[in-house]
C-alpha cells in the first residue's frame, strides 16, 4: 500500500527537509531523486551538502541522482526546484502525467492551479478538474504557498468569518528561507535587512486566493487588502509576523482566541500523517511566540500565534509564527499530497 | 568657558555611552560622578565594568564615584539613572537648584517637562518656566524619549506638514535598548522577543506629545493616532522600525523624501557641536536602512530611511533606523543640554 | 515498579532541562520539587519561568514548589542548585539519609564522592562505602563532571590504553552552560569572551579524577598533565573542544578510531533507558563536528569526534563536541541515577 | 608629492576595506580601479555592491573599474585578487614593472617575495633584490600574511628572543575572513565550524617565514614548530587566538608583558601614516581581549592580547586578537607599501 514518491530538486534545502520529513513516512516511499545535470549518477550522498541535524537514512543516502526529466519517476512527484528551473520542469512532469506537487512559486497564481493550504482550502483542490483541459496535461500541479504567506494565511483563516477587512503585516523571517547557500552570514550577523526579493508581494496576493472561495470551478480572490514590509532577521528556523487587522464585524476578544484554538479541517478531520492535533496555538505568556521555542511545536506543523489584543487603529493586532521550511514549504508540500491521497487523487 | 557636568546613573550601560561622547566635547567638562552606594568612594575604573570598545580617558577612569545626592555636584547633570529610582533622585536635584537633563522616562509625560529633540520641538522648552511654579523647583528637568521613540518621531516629524494621521508600526530593537547585563543571551541568540515592557504604551504616548503643538504655555498633543508592536533582535545597536502612515492630504513621494532630507532644525542652524549635518538621511538602496551599515552615520546621531512606496493600505510605508543608545538615549541628552546652551538656559 | 525522584534547584536552567528529560522516564517519577524560598509553595508553573522548547507535562506543571530542606523529599534527590548553595544544602540532604545525584561542582573533588560517568568510572560508584563513614552521613552523594569536563574525558577515556600523557585543550562553550540569566547578550552578540570563571581549573583537575583508577578504595588520580583554555562563543548549546594529545605509546591513526568508535560501558551492556547506543561517534566530514548540526546526536547523550590528525607537535589532534545541559549536565546525572539503580543503590 | 595607486580586485571584501582606508591617506590617491571582466567600464559604484558603514568616497564612486591588465595602472597596485585568479594576473604585473602589495597568498612562500609585517621582518624587503633576477621581472611583489597568521606572528616576535621553540594555536575566526558572498549564515548562526580551508597549513608555514632570519640574502626559516587548529565562529571582525608556547630560556612572566608592550619597529620609528603608536597592547582585565571590544583599537592596526599566565604543558599560554580585514589583510598591505616607501622603494 506505500507509493513511491520522486523528489525533484533533492540536493537543495528544501529538498533535504523532504527527505527528512519523508524518513519513515506511513504511506509514502522515496523511490526517485532528480537534481541537476552535474549531480546525475552519484549516490545521493555525495551529490548533496547535507546540512540537517538528522542525518540521512542509508538507503536514501545511496539512490543514485537521476536527471530532472520524467522518464522513469514515479507517478507523485514534490518539487523543491528553484524558481528559475521550476515552470518548464514541473510543467514538463504535468505534462507527462504526474502529479507535481510543488513548493516553487512558478505555478501558485495560475487561476487551475490549488494554492493549497490543506486545513484552510481543501476544497480548492477542485481547480485540478479544470487544470487538464486548460493546459492540456495529463498530469497536475498542485502548489503550496511561500513561507511567510502559510504563516500569515493560517492565523487569518480562521478570522474570516468576522468579515476580515484589512491586515497590516510585518514580517520577521529565518534565513533557512531564503535556501542554501542564500543570506551571506557578513550580510545578517547582528543586523536586520529590511528587505526581501518579491516576498511582500507573494504575501500580498497569496494570501487573497487562499483565503477566496471557490465559485463555478474558479477561485475568487478574498476582498482583504493586505499591506506587508518584509525583513531578515538572525533566526536559523521560524517566520515571526507582526500583524494588525480590522474586520467588519469586529467580535469580542475572546471569540477570536477561539476561533484561532478550535480551527480545524479536513487533515485533523481524517488524522493525516502529518497533521498537527491542532493547526493554531494560542498562547497567553505576554511574550510568545518566539522562534526558538516554538517554531518545532507539533513537529513544525502548527502556527503559534500570541499578544492578541486591542489595535488602536484596527481591531486587534497579534504575533504569529510558524516553521518556515516544514509548515512553510517541505511539510506543506507533504500534507498537500496526503490530502490528495484522502480524496483519491493520487 | 568650559561647564562642568555631572553624570547619575554613571556605571550603567548608558552613563558609559555618556562618558564616552562627552570625551573631547567642546562645552562641557565630566567633573562629577554619581551612582549608587555600593559604588561610592571607588574611583571610576573600579566601579564600573567598561563595555564600550573606546578606552575611558584617564582623568575619568580616576574620577572618584560619589552618592547620588545633590551635595556638591555641579549644577548641569545628566542622567541615565535606572526609571526604579530616577523618579525620586531627579527630582531631589531638581528642588535644590540642579538642571537635569534626563535619559529616564519617569518625567517625560509630566506636562510641565519637555520631552525634547532639538530639531522637532526646540519650542517646548519655553515649558520650563511653568515647571518652577508647578513643582515648586528651583532647578529644571529636560528629558529625551525613549530610544524608539525618538527613531519613529524623528521620521515622522518633516511629514507633519501633510497631516499626519495614522501610524502603524512594528519595531525590532537591539539589545543594547535593554541596558546591561539586559537581555539575557539564552533568550535572543538566533531568536526574536515580540515583546518589551512598557515600550509600546511609550510609543504610542510619547511621540504625540512630542509632534504635539506648544500652545498658552502647554503642550497639545498631536492628533495623530499611533498603533504600535515592539520586537526585540539579535543586533548590537540600532533600533529599526517598519513605518506605514496615512495622511490627512496625501503627498507625492518625492515631496516626502524632499521633507525627509531637507528637515533641519536649530541644532543645525546654530552648529550645534552633537548636531548631524541633516538629522534624517534617505538611503536609496532598495534594502537599507540596515542596522550594522547605517546605525553608526554621523556618530550615531542621523535617523537613516529607506524603503518608501506607497503603501496598499493607508499613504506610504517606509523602514526607518537609529542608533538606540546614541541618538536614542547619551547623544539626544546631550544635544538638548547643547540646545539648551544655546538658548542661555545653563 | 517507579522510582519517585526529587529535584533541587528545579527552577533554574539545569533544573528545567532535569525535568524535560524525566518526562516520560521508564524507571524515575518526579513527585517534589525544591527551590528557593521565594517560590516555595506556587504551583510549578508559576514558580519557574520555563525556557525550553517541550512544553511542560500537566502534572509537573501543577506541583508546588517545596523549600529546599529534606523533610518530606523522596529517597533519590537530583540536585541542579548554584554552586553558591549546594554545598550546604545537599550535604544536609544527605546527612537526613538522601540520595543526591548532583550536577553541582561543591563536592566533585571529594575524595569519598564519585565523579561519574558511568561509561568511564563506573567502578568509582565503590567510593560510596567510605563516604558514609568519613562524612557521616546516613546518605550519600554521587557527582557528574563539568560540562565541558565531561566532553573532554569522554574522548580520552577509550584512548587511556595508549598511555595518555598531554593533554592541551582550548575550549569553544554555549552560553547554555552559564545558566539563566548568565551571559548577557550584550557581552556575546558577534563575540568571543576568552574566560570562563574557574573552569579551566575544573577541566585540569577534574579530568584527572574521572580517568584515575580505584585503588583500595581511593581514586588515584591519571597521570596525565592538562592545560586548558576555555571562552564562550555565540552559540546555544554544545561545548566544542580543540584538543591535542601525546601518548606514551602512540598508536596509528587507525587504532584510535576504532578506540573511539567501539568504546562502550556498564550503560550500554544493561541499555540503560537514557545511554546513547554508542557514547562517542566518529565523523570523517572534514568540517564537523558542529554544534548545531551533532550536539543533539541520540537525544543528547552521544559525543562527536572529528578531524584526528597527527599533530606536528603531540602525536594527533581532533575536535569533540557534547550537549552541554544534557550529557553535561541533567543527562549525564540521570545516567548516574540509572547507573545506581542497576548496581541496586537505589 | 602625492602617489597614484590601483587596487586590483577593487569590488570584492578586501578591495573595499582598501578603498575605505586610503579615503585621505596623506601619500596615496586611488587612481586606478581593476576587476573582472563583468565590472569592465562601469563606474565603481555600480560596479560594486558595498558592504562597509563608511560610505565611499564620490570620487572613488565615479571612477570605471578597468579590466585586471597592466596597461594604464599605476606603478605601485595593491592586489586584493582571489587567489584562484592572483598568480596570473600578479604575474603578468610584475612582469610590466609593477609594484604589486599583495593580500594574496600565490607568491607568498617565493623564497624570493618578501612576506612581510613591517614591525617585524622589515629587513626581508632585501629579498627584492634577488626577485627581479629569479622571476625575469621589472617590477616586484611583496606580500603580508593571512590573516590569523599575521596575529599570531605578531604576538610571537617579540619572544623570539627567549628562544620560542613550539606554538600550540587554536582559531576562533570571524566570517568576514572569508570574505563576500563567504560564509553562509546558514552554517554559523549559533554555530562553531572546525574547519578552515588551508588555513593551518598557511598558520604552520607562513609563520615561520615571517619570523625567520634573513641570511646571504634569503630567508632561514624560524625553528620553532607550531601546530594549529582553526575554526570559524559568529563573529563579524576580529580573529581570536588561543596560544600556549615553549621558550628554549623560558623568562619570567614580567619580561613576556614587557617585551611585548615594548615591541616596536620601523613603522613606530618613522611615524608611518597607518602604524599604530603601540603594534601590540597587553590588557590585564581578566576577560580581554574581545573582538567586538578590543579588534579596532588604533584603527584596526593593533594586536591585543591578554591572559598571559603559565601552561602546565608549555611555559605560557595566552590569548591574542587582531582585526582581520585590516590588520589582516588590506591595512596590513597599506603598511608594506608605506614601508616601501620610506626605504625609496616605490
Amino acid at each position: 500500500m506505500t507509493i513511491d514518491v520522486g523528489i525533484l530538486g533533492a540536493t537543495g534545502a528544501v529538498g533535504q527537509q523532504f527527505i527528512a520529513l519523508l524518513a519513515g513516512h506511513p504511506w509514502f516511499r522515496i523511490a526517485w531523486l532528480g537534481a541537476s545535470q552535474r549531480s546525475e549518477g552519484k549516490p545521493y550522498r555525495d551529490a548533496t551538502s547535507w546540512r540537517l541535524p538528522a542525518p540521512i537514512a542509508d538507503d536514501i543516502a545511496r539512490l543514485p541522482v537521476r536527471p530532472a526529466t520524467p522518464a522513469d519517476a514515479p507517478r507523485l512527484v514534490f518539487s523543491a526546484l528553484d524558481a528559475g528551473v521550476a515552470g518548464e520542469i514541473e510543467g514538463a512532469f504535468a505534462e507527462a502525467g504526474h502529479l507535481i506537487v510543488s513548493n516553487s512559486r512558478n505555478y501558485r497564481m495560475d487561476p487551475t492551479v490549488p494554492l493549497l493550504i490543506p486545513e484552510v482550502n481543501a476544497d480548492h483542490l477542485a481547480l485540478l478538474r479544470a487544470q487538464g483541459n486548460a493546459r492540456g496535461w495529463k498530469g497536475r500541479i498542485v502548489t503550496n504557498p511561500n513561507c511567510s504567506t502559510v504563516v500569515l494565511s493560517m492565523a487569518l483563516a480562521p478570522l474570516r468569518q468576522f468579515g476580515l477587512s484589512k491586515v497590516m503585516v510585518t514580517t520577521l523571517q529565518a534565513v533557512s528561507g531564503a535556501g542554501y547557500p542564500g543570506v551571506p552570514s557578513w550580510d545578517i550577523l547582528g543586523n536586520v535587512i529590511p528587505f526581501i526579493e518579491g516576498e511582500e508581494e507573494k504575501i500580498e496576493t497569496e494570501t487573497k486566493k487562499i483565503l477566496g472561495c471557490l465559485r463555478e470551478g474558479r477561485v475568487d480572490p478574498h476582498p482583504v487588502t493586505i499591506s506587508a514590509q518584509t525583513t531578515r532577521v538572525a533566526v536559523q528556523n521560524g517566520h515571526t509576523v507582526s500583524v494588525s487587522v480590522a474586520f467588519d464585524n469586529p467580535p469580542p476578544r475572546e471569540a477570536i482566541v477561539d476561533a484561532l484554538v478550535s480551527f480545524k479541517g479536513r487533515p485533523q478531520d481524517h488524522h493525516l500523517p502529518s497533521a498537527p492535533s491542532r493547526p493554531i496555538v494560542y498562547l497567553s505568556e505576554r511574550n510568545r511566540p518566539q522562534p526558538v521555542l516554538d517554531a518545532g511545536r507539533d513537529g513544525g506543523m502548527t502556527v503559534s500565534v500570541g499578544r492578541l489584543r486591542a489595535c488602536p487603529l484596527f481591531d486587534y493586532k497579534f504575533i504569529a509564527l510558524g516553521h518556515n521550511t516544514i509548515r512553510g514549504a517541505a511539510g506543506a508540500a507533504i500534507l498537500n499530497a496526503e490530502l490528495m491521497h484522502q480524496d483519491g487523487l493520487l
